[in-house]
């Protein structure tokens, strides 16, 4: 699901720009100026990565989304793998455990079965680690320079633990903001893997299903008021929805936010912020400040958040506004991602 | 949802063909080759076009369907209608009314935004008029010449109808075999768009929400069989699916399926069976015969129901197998479609 900042709506005769897909500025004005427009209703425009739909008094979450990365096969995971973390984890920060997912397959003509079965094992795997099951599908075929190999749309149902409601509109002054790892490590290794980089430390995607790190922070308490992942766009595209939903301000220290050094290497050379670099297996919650230590070490004992860390609190001042404190001291703005820093990263 | 028919698995090295989106024998191939084979789980073997999955005590169903149509814009419809409709459908041949659907949209850069708000305004439509809401989604921008314009992938979930059990495998020896309509128009639609063909007669796709006249067959009797909307690969490969699902024989009656006379004159011209002609917005029904007039008779008083008729009958014999009676009183194999008659039809 792509999220809303910007408020201009799109009234141009413009075209679509990769920067269309970034999860940044342009995509939320794409969102508001066409989607938000033509599929008003109350669901679509909360704005969260899945819907939640009553179903025989019973809250469902349902979430799609649809993955284009290139390369199809990376270190630390694949296409398939992708596509079933991404939508394990956008039912997971609604607080769903997935029930059920169904997979969608765009195959351009020529493409090697071998590919497609490689891709199609690493799914069952990857649902299988989930506690999920891939139970219907749909395959379509286009013609040579139509597509790129494969596109996969999964999408996914689950059940929202009782008791929990999580929404990004929810943070309030004084919740501590808690980040579960080291940002920044799919992004580089698609990037790595797409450009041939040799980059320092052999990054690794940190693609992985955040569903049982999420049960094990709502086991210390359901009054969780919001999670998300930070993929496209990063962690600063991700904590500035937060704050323009919440309509509060976000401060970060940069000494708590993790980046492991191969990252902080790449993105040196490159010139990119590691806050807007992608991630497919971490999530920020924002959290009551008086369980936020408890919080982490419950994260801590999870593999996959072993580096957990509280980065930052809400403010009521500045709302809408995300700032960090810098390891110099001084005080910088931390904005949406503008433009695509790394177009089919996901 | 693709379909099965044929045993034969893939075990070579090969690489994917455009009819392995036919909908048709290469469809059913892969379906068993690969996606079955890796994805191995119960509800996915059922190869039905939707999923039950129990929620809370109710039965939910569950689809997806990519749509590649080509072009995007057509009489009688556009891929976002199509999407809808399909889905919908989808949902309406397991007994079920929608709850809800996603949309994820894969653009190409440099897509007109025109279009993409024609497609979307168009979806919302066709959602409302199916009693429906798009309440989640996403949105990726691949390269040009890595796309077409845009892809469409809808998922709905829907309640399945007290009392209601469908399938594919439940024919049984004396069913009749109800058809809502004429057959061909989407195709012959398409594919008329899609080369400027002059058709006489103006044909427009069928493309519709059947799941008003599920209501309607299932206000008679909850004791119908299996209900498919006859998509790709044509009525032809629906009811060799059945066939071989429920282990029974089909005969047709040629003089009882109705074609629309300028469908008839341009499969003539292009040497297209109307049998394996894709159908957007009609229904085959298999239900027990002493309900079958009555059946009829509530579709016709149904708008996308004016033309149902009974168009044959299930048999002991010849398991498997569709026959056809021909006007010429002659007897015919109706077999699956092979090959990839007419690529992205849908």
């Amino acid at each position: 699901m792509i999220s809303l900042s910007c408020p201009a709506p799109i009234t141009g005769t413009g075209s679509v720009l990769l920067g269309h897909g970034s999860g940044g500025k342009l995509s939320a004005e794409l969102l508001r100026g066409i989607f938000l427009r033509a599929f008003d209703n109350p669901l679509l425009a909360r704005l969260e990565d899945q819907a939640v739909v009553e179903v025989a008094g019973a809250r469902l979450a349902f979430t799609t989304d649809s993955f284009v990365v290139k390369p199809l096969f990376f270190r630390g995971g694949d296409i398939g793998s992708l596509a079933v973390h991404g939508t394990v984890n956008d039912l997971a920060m609604g607080g769903a455990q997935p029930l059920a997912l169904s997979a969608a397959f765009i195959l351009e003509e020529g493409f090697p079965l071998a590919d497609l079965r490689r891709i199609t094992d690493s799914m069952a795997r990857a649902a299988a680690a989930a506690g999920t099951t891939i139970v219907t599908g749909d395959t379509k075929v286009v013609e040579r320079r139509s597509g790129d190999g494969v596109y996969v749309t999964t999408t996914g149902i689950g059940l929202v633990a009782a008791g929990v409601s999580l929404s990004a509109a929810q943070a309030r002054p004084g919740d501590a903001v808690v980040l579960s790892g080291a940002i920044g490590d799919h992004g580089i290794a698609i990037l790595s893997a797409r450009e041939g980089l040799e980059l320092d430390g052999d990054i690794a995607s940190d693609s992985a299903p955040l569903n049982g790190l999420v049960e094990a922070i709502l086991a210390v308490t359901r009054e969780v008021r919001a999670m998300r992942d930070p993929t496209r766009g990063g962690l600063a595209s991700t904590l500035n929805e937060i704050a323009a939903q919440s309509h509060v301000g976000i401060t970060l220290s940069e000494d708590a936010i993790r980046v492991h050094a191969g990252v902080r290497g790449a993105c040196e050379i490159l010139g990119l912020d590691p806050l807007h670099v992608a991630n497919e297996g971490k999530l920020v919650a924002l959290v009551p400040a008086d369980c936020a230590d408890e919080i982490v070490q419950a994260m801590q004992r999870h593999p996959l958040g072993r580096e957990a860390a509280i980065i930052g609190a809400v403010t009521e001042r500045d709302p809408g506004l995300v700032t960090m404190r810098t390891t110099f001291g001084t005080t910088r703005i931390v904005d949406m991602l503008a433009g695509d820093q790394l177009p089919r990263i996901c």
